[in-house]
């Protein structure tokens, strides 16, 4: 069931942070995948950046339904989960989100790990619902 | 494919700190499911414990595969995902597995948040493949 808002405002900190979501997608034969990953938040959506040969584009190509697990650096006992879908997959391809997100975690204004030819896009999740603890 | 021992062994040191690892599993409609948990590592099982009333127990009676995310705390660009089968669920009844992770990451001899009528089993897990990072 989505709601409009399914982020408790009290854990809306854990996504505004430079934490990393571990993002469990479902695999071609139904087996779980799980990853950490840099990702922005915009007060609606989660996005998180992938080169376009990755799994984990072509698992959530299949099967949208992703879960995100994110502690606080500062309180491992404090925590959510949020479950959502993938809502559109949008190319990257002046690697503009990448270099935001670059920002957000490392102070600087362009990715510094680029590989020559790195296709990327941006995976974009609406939350649906989450589940917390602390 | 699994193999006798898939685990790095410059990555052994994630599982035998007190690391916190993000386990996906998948539910009852396909959907991925996603939290942190404790666990123990005896060099060729990775266990943890849960509640037996948690969704991810059912989960992994209906489907024993298993993905779990590990950051090392002190670099969170070296990281280990470890993917497996769910081997056995043994009980817990005298609390000797949950009191033993108390001791790992909290440095006591007993779990300190158990409630009245807790049952627990200990999840075990045979690791087959691993991705890592950094």
């Amino acid at each position: 069931m989505a709601v409009a808002d399914p982020i408790p405002a009290e854990y809306a900190d854990l996504l505004e942070r430079p934490t990393f979501a571990h993002v469990a997608t479902v695999g071609p034969d139904g087996e779980p995948q799980n990853n950490p990953v840099w990702f922005d938040w915009d007060g609606e959506r989660i996005s998180f950046s992938q080169t376009t040969g990755r799994q984990k584009v072509r698992n959530v190509q299949r099967e949208p339904r992703v879960a995100l697990s994110i502690i606080d650096p500062d309180n491992p006992y404090r925590y959510l989960e949020v479950r959502g879908v993938v809502e559109r997959i949008d190319p990257d391809p002046d690697k503009a989100f990448i270099d935001k997100m670059a920002k957000k975690y490392l102070g600087v204004d362009a990715y510094p790990w680029g590989q020559p030819g790195d296709e990327r896009v941006v995976v974009v999740v609406r939350p649906e619902h989450t589940t917390k603890m602390g």
